[in-house]
């Protein structure tokens, strides 16, 4: 078994590549930080991640211990083998320069995970437009009667974990989220560790 | 003003080209069937609808008169000017022959409207795994206390209506669902109103 753990600054993102049967687990090591995660299959990047798909066949939008990630062909990417947080969101586009602006009213081009997924993926034939709805993970959504949707501030502790197998060769683009509201205005950084061997974290 | 009605058959899907400006009008003429609606830019395929980027925006998931349904590049594609149902989603992708299977245990290749608007879309260029998560017309999606989905009879009504504004010129995929859940087992006809012109319906 080897270990490899990546340290992802904050408001930046990077891209991992796991094989089938491996596990990769995504841990926030202050409290309070979002990751959001994209995934294509290494071997066709027309297979993406689907929040769509994963809806239909989880049939929450509760995804813990146990449910798995689907991909657009209906396909499972990442089963979620262990979690000590419990609350991710599936919701929510990446943030980008748009939604900086929207939201903060922050110009330019300033840090946001849309752009970090794109430059950590693009070496690797992403072109910016495929990058799906993430599985955003420790993001605090919730949804009143009304089906209002509000971002709360993470419930992340320092050490929370959510661990994943891999039931494909996968292509990861892996953030540590750059919105305020997100991460409680905390912009901490995101661990990620890589488990080459079909051992359990 | 010249306006156009189609009628989609049951289980069957259509392209449809409408212009910036233009109105289309989506009408369930025998009440309880659900119309999956897919929007790209028409001079672009790679710009498309995004449930993500709809939610993040209209910060709700509840959709009705006066939302907007946004893109993958966070612009308007389609504005809800009318609504006489109100009860539509966002969050389930098309059903395919994995959910027909999965769900109801048919196999094969039954009508689904995956199929049905790569079937209407392919000659303009759209390839099957573009085809993102439909905004489901009429689809009566429930979610309980733990977040758990369920599909729900539709509510709509014989005559019930949703109309639509475009902000872009636009390449259309609508269909009129294959789902048994979704539909109440019924499986009608969905009526397409487009008019070319700037007044209301």
């Amino acid at each position: 078994m080897r270990v490899q753990t990546t340290r992802i600054k904050p408001q930046s993102g990077i891209a991992l590549e796991i094989r089938e049967g491996e596990t990769l687990k995504v841990i926030c090591p202050e409290g309070k930080q979002v990751s959001d995660l994209v995934a294509f299959n290494a071997s066709d990047l027309r297979e993406v991640l689907s929040n769509g798909k994963t809806f239909d066949y989880e049939e929450s939008l509760k995804l813990t211990t146990g449910n798995n990630l689907f991909s657009n062909r209906s396909r499972i990417m990442l089963e979620i083998t262990g979690d000590s947080c419990g609350i991710h969101d599936f919701l929510l586009a990446p943030c980008c320069p748009v939604t900086m602006k929207h939201f903060y009213d922050i110009g330019g081009q300033p840090p946001n995970c849309l752009d970090n997924l794109y430059e950590a993926l693009k070496d690797r034939g992403v072109e910016r437009w495929q990058i799906p709805t993430a599985f955003n993970i420790f993001m605090n959504v919730q949804l009143d009667a009304n089906q209002h949707i509000s971002v709360e501030p993470p419930t992340a502790r320092p050490g929370d974990s959510i661990t994943f197998l891999a039931h494909m060769d996968l292509l990861l683009g892996i953030t540590a989220c750059s919105a305020g509201a997100s991460n409680d205005y905390a912009y901490g950084p995101i661990d990620v560790v890589h488990i080459r061997g079909r051992e359990a974290v």
